[in-house]
């Protein structure tokens, strides 16, 4: 029998991804959808690249408030609520006994409430031990490509990170970016984006101590643009190891990276964590985006120099930075008995 | 009298801006137009964003070759042409008394030839002190950007930089990227462009001594990638200086930046070196490009920690980069008597 | 002494073109500016590609009431407002004695209200004859290109119109259409837009009887698309007239149509009514959108075929479709003795 | 045991197609790739929206030579070639006993042989009875989706048809289109295109009489357009019929329009031949293009007036207009028993 779930902002960019990735999941069931729109019947509003399921055509929408939520039975919220509403309502659910998985940034910073990749930190989700519900956030779409990107140079020692990104539409959730405003150009701006990647991604690559998070002490500055592509961010990353790094080490590094066991039986888990190309033309956004059905990341021009590592890096940010980022937080929580039944 | 002028590679992208911003020139006058094609009647192969003249109609574009040019009684000759070519002719136009000046790579790196910007090291001219002629490179279109954002911070002592570039489809001349592979896209890969930005940088940001050049000591890589966009590219830069700057000693540096009075008389150079912007949503392509009439370098999101610098940065990588540069180089030479009339 | 005029709508899309169409006008100055938004300093919503006159900085922006606009002493108020505010505030400004200029669709087809093209239809000004003040609406942006295309055909008897327009994102005002949805798109829908063509077309080459407008008696069918182009509407138009015509013939028809010499001195009547393409890749949006200051309309592939003629034209939709086309207007009443002073 | 078949132009847009929609095919295997280029390991070159196969990697890609095709030992030739080759070839491999299938214009206006579209015109073989080999055409991909969408309406009679196209990219083959010429633009140009338009579709739907093609007696006329999107052309189509028409009855010609059940159960035959859209904003290319894999005309805004019929339509110009159309072809002669094996 599987889990009841419920999908918050279900109508929106990122609620959209939630249904596509759910419909037909070996563990969960789509139970309730709230939103404060409907779905059409002609689908105008279907913005998702992935196939919108037949039934939205008769789906229910409900208006979003705790206490509908909770009667629908669902044990499994997955939250695309805008900021200001996340919050409450997150918290609200959480204190009701429901596991929440939440794309919204209102908690993530809450010193209780973990952030979870998976493949990376998924001991931070002792934070949330004794708690009714639970909560737990994934991180902002590029903050999941960097510390992807990342985690294999973890053990020789990470000193300072500067990142330049391509960020795509979809990232600003609709109707987003004004079209006279991105056709033929580089937009340098994106509201809050980059003090949320600098400190996402030290909480991220943190450590455990004493029931709290030490986060990363590194140097990390973004620099975030938004450009014209639909779907997958590009990040340009240059490290400051403690240590030099060979060409052919950097390289096993990522193509050997481990991950728990735990992780890699995870419906959602990629069959391949990275791919790395050789050709120095790829990743790209159109060609390079769907691998491992969005959740791969994509790397590039991996290149050593001394104690520099550099790589351009691909990452799905309405997948592997979103929707797919929660649904995989979802079923590890649920394999390691954190979810109610 | 104006000092006749032949452009090379005349009907090209950079040849078209060549005509362009000569046409009307108080200093210069176009004597003769060399290529390997011709201009159509109907204008259908003029490019240039700045306006093609009516007397490209009736104009004669003769094959490129050394002692047609030489007869054309040119004393100043622009080079666009492609790199194979420009290698053999620039260095024999040189050699029977003609001023060159190049956008082609070919010489860039020789020993004897200066990469000039005139507002950062017209002492470079030296170099070329005593040839019968002369040769003067002007710099690749991106490092051209990176070393304008980089000479105010020169008297804090650059240790390192790290770039990320936006590169506009005209950088890549004509036909350039085919348009399937870059609509909406972003393609991390041109050839030869990072070595080309980390080398020129630091040749024109060096000292001269004992007639060479000493390169600039500091640690710069660069991680280049093409977006749709069709003039101006951005710059994503982070600096390591040997000393901390304060935020607003940073925009005074900028603000205050002194370039020599000859060069600031020459009918390119702009009314403002910079244009620094308070807006973070600003430089973009299609609305800052043509600053200073493409000769200006627009600077957004100046920001100094500890150490640390960054700024987001747009170049007019067709005129500032590439054809205005080359002809500001000629004025400047002019200027300090290095042309033979 | 110029005449004072206010804006209305001024810091929406078209209303920045009436900023900087006004501005050094020879015989109207910006006495106010009313809208609901203020203009930020660092020009962040500055969207018109025409230059912003650096005393914006300063401007004050009102809100618009009728009895603010009239106390702004005002004798011409162009309007940009959007269709649900400018029924009733165009009507009571009339009223009062103001001459109004709009680019609101609300009068268009009012009875009374002249749909103004000068270059067409001058003498439909004489339907407000005898009004307190005037009001003068100028066409829908693609009607403007339609009927300048066809109005040298009239002579010839025009008995239907097939007509598929590529419409640019400006025309949507602004935020306009989402970037998601027409990045690398076609999108075959704007509301309300296919019937604003075919009547309004109608009515502007209609005949003046009995004081009223006799609507041209041809069947015209539109079929409307929004492409990802800046600005410039290109028309895809199919004509079949009363009589064969030769494409000689054809030809002439556009390089010698008269427009009334009232017209022609006006300040913003281009030098070229038509720019006729001989080479079949013209006009373009982003090569021709600007012909005649953006006045002049390109018209490339004409081609007679027995009775039927077809041509692909282009019209710039923010000039010549809107602003443009009522400053031109207001030029024109005030010629004719219309407004008073 | 599966039909050998060959691909020519196997390394183009067109020939990348043909090896997708082949591998896994029911009844053909390809046994020989025959281009002027070779695939890269990287897949830096593969350009076609589906999955590239893996034996790719390792694929030999012979030079395209009459006498190596044949020892190949294929019996079906699909045939990408540029035209300039195509004609030759095609012709010689015929006339060996070989079945070609060719998306090259070269031979389409030849009298004997057929443009066949299974849907509408598979009598049409009966053009090539008694050849040795066969040698079928398809159309130009626009004219693929325009007779689809006229073909409903050939029982009310077609009198005239004004067609205005929206073409996207993939139809240029590669590199194509310069970035630089379309980006934010729409090119009013592809050469020769408006001229195979007219002439194909008249002779596709045209009735075969006494073993030669009567062309379809109407007026078509065609404006063509080159728009900024990857794949799927949309096409504005305005019918005259001879006969009104009321918006009902119209639906139900799209909605219960018969093909051959030979044709039905061929495997590149979609489900549903149209897909008729209700929402006016729909269909558009990124959204509609891989209906029905490719192979389903998407038509939307239908509309009828008196004798006048419009309507939106889409078509996938590399798979139904190219591709796909060529395999569907080879399906049905097979069907037919038109190929030797």
């Amino acid at each position: 029998m599987k889990i009841p779930v419920a999908i918050l902002g279900a109508t929106g960019s990122v609620g959209q991804y939630f249904i596509s990735l759910l419909e037909n999941h070996p563990w969960f069931e789509i139970k309730a959808l709230f939103a404060s729109k409907s779905y059409d019947t002609y689908a105008a509003t279907w913005r998702a690249t992935l196939p919108r399921p037949n039934w939205l055509n008769d789906a229910t929408v409900t208006n979003t408030q705790v206490d509908k939520i909770i009667k629908s039975g669902a044990r499994i919220v997955f939250s695309a609520l805008p900021g200001e509403l996340a919050g409450s309502i997150e918290s609200a659910l959480q204190s009701k006994g429901i596991a929440v998985f939440s794309n919204a940034s209102a908690h993530r910073m809450d010193g209780d409430v973990p952030i979870i990749i998976p493949e990376i930190n998924s001991d931070h989700f002792s934070l949330q031990t004794g708690k009714k519900g639970i909560l737990i956030a994934n991180s902002n779409c590029t903050t999941a490509g960097l510390v992807m990107g990342l985690a294999p140079l973890m053990p020789l020692g990470i000193k300072s990170v500067r990142l330049a990104t391509y960020q795509a539409l979809s990232g600003a959730g609709y109707p987003g970016v004004p079209s006279m405003d991105i056709l033929g150009n580089v937009i340098p701006h994106i509201g809050g984006e980059e003090e949320k990647i600098e400190t996402e991604s030290r909480k991220i690559l943190g450590n455990l101590e004493n029931g709290s998070i030490n986060p990363l002490n590194a140097d990390i500055q973004a620099s975030v643009f938004r450009v014209a592509v639909a779907n997958g961010h590009m990040e340009s990353i240059f490290v400051e190891l403690d240590t030099t790094i060979s060409a052919s080490d950097l390289q096993s590094l990522y193509k050997n990276f481990e991950i728990p066991e735990v992780v890699s039986s995870l419906p959602s888990t990629p069959f391949a964590t990275f791919k790395i190309f050789d050709h120095p033309s790829r990743p790209q956004p159109i060609k390079d985006c769907m691998e491992g059905k969005g959740m791969t990341v994509s790397i590039g021009s991996l290149k050593a120099r001394g104690t520099s590592v550099s790589m351009k890096l691909l990452v799905n940010n309405v997948i592997r930075g979103a929707a797919g980022g929660s649904v995989q937080n979802a079923e590890l929580a649920l394999q390691k008995g954190l979810i109610k039944q």
